[in-house]
């Protein structure tokens, strides 16, 4: 459908908004038609945010989330506590440990897992830096936070292995049943991980 | 959720983003993250693309439609048949039926419908455009193809009791059931409509 452009300066913009993931062309023609109706100062602010975002965004130079400056906010934070080093896979798995509150280590961006099915090896992840802070004996813990996968798993294990020999804690974030789940609908695994992991109830009540 | 960005760009780019009809802060953000994964000569185009969009876009003298030029191609073009305007909501609905390639005339967009509502009355339509092509007795037929609702019908009947003084041609497009639908599921309005409005069985041969 929707074949037939009415101009090829909307046909372009269809074409370039229906590149974004998840926006097919009728979407993207929707999306067209309302920035249409849009003053032109808006769209100039619109574009030239996306622009300014793509050219001058930075990646941080301890822990590769991305920033405005060369040292993260986290990273330059006094309030950190710089020998703990949480491990996670992206840049939005950041947002989501800080807004828990949480934690006050910093963190390390992986920019991915170990995955031999999407051609993702070691090399191609951040791991190097990460292993270069053991090196120089930077660290106290490494807090493995990655996504509880096969893939979340083998990466895991191969940061494990390399940083093994050096005298530092390495620990992993719980994994149990979800706050709010009912037991029956729990999958076999989870449950019997979360039997065999039990924690003293003590904890829990803190 | 996300309310810290690890960056004011991002955030910048998000927030623009969302802006978007049916978009999220979630979405906004995948959608900033997947752009930040994309070419920098890319998101130029993607950005270049929509800013020329909206500055050079302009509407077609004679039908409202948008157009590059200051006539569009169906109004400019020596094929199509400028005695027959077929009168339409939008722009969307002009490419709708240029896809059925079953119309030769031209069309009048009219910016919408009637609709109190909504605060939308006949002077903020395009309506004395069309009035004026009838008192230059430019046309032989108007066919109204809006939608079949409430302000669809309200506006229809303005329209027709505007024009009904001049030597035209008035139709609508039919209503009945829909191409591949079943009776029993069909609402009674419809189906009661399209018993009144039977037509002959030849017709449907041709």
């Amino acid at each position: 459908m929707y074949q037939q452009y009415p101009s090829i300066l909307l046909e372009n913009a269809v074409n370039e908004l229906s590149r974004l993931p998840g926006i097919g062309k009728k979407t993207a023609l929707r999306l067209a038609l309302f920035l249409l109706r849009q003053e032109v100062l808006d769209v100039a602010r619109f574009t030239e945010a996306i622009s300014t975002f793509r050219n001058e965004i930075r990646y941080c130079q301890c822990c590769f989330n991305i920033s405005d400056t060369d040292l993260c906010s986290i990273c330059a934070s006094e309030k950190r506590n710089r020998r703990i080093i949480c491990v996670v896979e992206t840049i939005r798995d950041v947002m989501a440990i800080e807004n828990t509150g949480q934690y006050q280590g910093i963190y390390h961006v992986l920019g991915g897992v170990i995955s031999p099915m999407d051609g993702v090896g070691p090399d191609d992840l951040n791991i190097n830096g990460l292993e270069k802070k053991a090196v120089e004996g930077a660290v106290d813990e490494i807090i493995f936070a990655l996504s509880a996968t096969m893939e979340g798993d083998t990466t895991n294990y191969y940061i494990f292995k390399k940083l093994s020999n050096f005298p530092l804690t390495i620990t992993t974030i719980s994994r149990g049943i979800a706050v709010g789940d009912e037991l029956q609908y729990t999958d076999e695994i989870t449950l019997g991980r979360s039997l065999l992991n039990r924690i003293p109830f003590e904890k829990t009540l803190k």
